[in-house]
């Protein structure tokens, strides 16, 4: 098999897993972080920047890299491995949730999701077996199944009859992804109805998929519906294959879902927010604007062994963030994007020792 | 002294020169190319990214600098090379040229330079001695007088009295740069009058600069016409003493200017162009967003030992510029520092060689 988890050790205090999982392009330990690589990059990043940052593992956007520069281009760099050079592991999305967040008079049918592009209005339609062909020509290691987001707030009643087509195109990209080069996951959806999430997880069970993620939270409902949810489908779900809960979040979104059994997270924040001039740190949240930071000379995170950290002063990065230098951008992205990588690789080291009890992240 | 300079050898068949100068923060070789660091950045690249690309010399903007942060705040950063944490030679401007270009209601007084701040409004007068003492707070390495850089055209009568002031502040701030940590460059103006520019140079001569700038050219006058001054203003400079063109240009003018006596450049061309898709390649000009980029499998320039030409197709790098992607300005940046930093390196290797007359650079 192209991919193949090992659950190394499981935490005797909460539902936390370490695990391994190998993958065409590399072996990664679990729990792990998956900074966002939209457009064949991730932004302001060079990929040995990544590596230095300590990423095993990148997503990239179906959506986006379909429209531009289109699949069959990137096929012929040898996948998005080859096209933005980076030899290391690569998740893709299927596509669907940005066709509805950015893509224009998007509709759904039983055969797909119909769109129009939001670059230049041209007229789309991602199926099932549109999204397994794009991602295999994007030679992804990890494939995920087309779903359909559910929107928050939905009824039980549309939530049921979004999460039953989710189920009947996950059968469909099963079938169409036979020749996939890394492993395909199932996405569990059924909103906030714990009994729609449990039906979903019977149905993907029974379904060939080396892995499952947890989709359609963190999109507007409460923080504690969001855990209760977490936890309930991870219970759901076989214990010896990944699981990944899509597009959450905050530090302390990662801890929390860790010891309810999540393996895998991606999330836009460590990127965007660095871009906005908002910093994570082993101390609590950082606005670089701020002018208390205008004359301080200390580093970032004086516990953190990033470039950044390593080279440069508050005081620069507010002069970067204030004169609107790109290279500001940069070297917030590569503090952020090491902060989360270092959180989880902090999170494994406490499962590893019995210490993830007292495990805290500073509130951001 | 905390500048000197060494001639090392004259060409036989035209008026290049190598040299060797030694500054407060390492020796550079000349003739060579200062890429700009406005805002104590070069746009897009970390010091070791200039590093990388051969920098040996980067110019900061005193204008901007004394607006933001603010000189007193840099200087207690350790300067300029403390702020931004690079190490090797700088070379600061006096901030005149940008008063002209981008303050507002700037006006000039025997005093010095009165205007409003672009950035606030705020108003601020830049007199011969508030200029020195700008930049002894930067700590830069090489300090250039102020001067007023005449328009063009002017006429006799204007360019005359404008050299004169230029003179009348040079004087100034000789006496005002006595506790400078390294040289003191003259600025000779005079437009595009060689009888001017002979004045000027005369006065100049006499005091004790560490070197001399020929400034006032590539504001609009015909290439023929800058190329006869600079070969004529070059002829009455010290034979001993570095050379500066200021805010020149492109590769030709480089090499050009290199065989007329000029020892140092600094120009914004190949950072702001390679932000504008310009790229500058041992074969011409690539403009990366043509469509007959869109598959192109080769690196930018297959002469080129760059990390952008080493690590990326011109296809992945028409895509990141196509999609608006920070990390296309970076890769471009780095590509077109290095070039220029390239062509200074060879055009010295022809020098040594004697091999300059044959030498020739793409037309771009």
């Amino acid at each position: 098999m192209a991919l193949s988890f090992e659950l190394l050790h499981t935490d005797t205090m909460s539902h936390a897993r370490l695990g391994k999982l190998t993958t065409p392009h590399g072996v990664i330990e679990t729990p792990v972080f998956m900074p966002v690589g939209t457009q064949a990059t991730v932004k302001t990043l060079r990929t040995d920047d990544l590596v230095r940052c300590g990423a095993s593992i990148i997503l990239g956007n179906t959506y986006h890299l379909y429209l531009r520069p289109g699949h069959e281009l990137i096929r012929q760099f040898g996948g998005l491995h080859g096209f933005m050079n980076w030899p290391h592991p690569i998740l893709t999305d299927s596509g669907g949730f940005q066709i509805f967040s950015l893509g224009q008079l998007a509709r759904v049918t039983e055969e797909g999701a119909r769109f129009q592009s939001h670059i230049d209005g041209s007229r789309h339609l991602i199926s099932p077996e549109r999204a397994m062909e794009i991602q295999v020509a994007l030679g992804s290691d990890i494939i995920m199944a087309l779903d359909e987001c559910t929107p928050y707030p939905s009824t039980y009643d549309s939530a049921r009859l979004s999460m039953e087509l989710t189920c009947r195109w996950a059968e469909r990209c099963v079938a169409a992804a036979e020749d996939r080069p890394g492993g395909l996951f199932g996405i569990v959806q059924g909103s906030i109805y714990p009994e729609l999430r449990s039906r979903c997880a019977d149905v993907l069970r029974e379904l060939p998929f080396d892995g499952y993620a947890i989709g359609g939270l963190a999109v507007g409902e409460p923080q504690e519906t969001m855990y209760d949810l977490v936890g309930h489908t991870a219970s759901q779900l076989p214990a010896h294959q990944p699981r990944y809960l899509m597009g959450v979040g905050r530090p302390r979104d990662l801890l929390q879902s860790v010891r309810l059994g999540v393996d895998m997270f991606d999330c836009v924040m460590p990127t965007r927010n660095a871009r906005n001039g908002f910093l994570f740190t082993s101390e609590g949240r950082v606005v670089i604007k701020n002018a208390r930071y205008r004359d301080d000379d200390r580093p970032l995170d004086p516990a953190c062994e990033c470039y950044t950290c390593q080279h440069h002063s508050r005081a620069y990065l507010r002069h970067l963030f204030m004169a609107g230098e790109i290279l500001g951008l940069h070297l917030n992205t590569v503090h952020n994007v090491t902060y989360y990588v270092q959180l989880m690789a902090q999170i494994r080291q406490a499962i590893r020792s019995g210490t993830l009890a007292e495990f805290t992240v500073p509130d951001v």
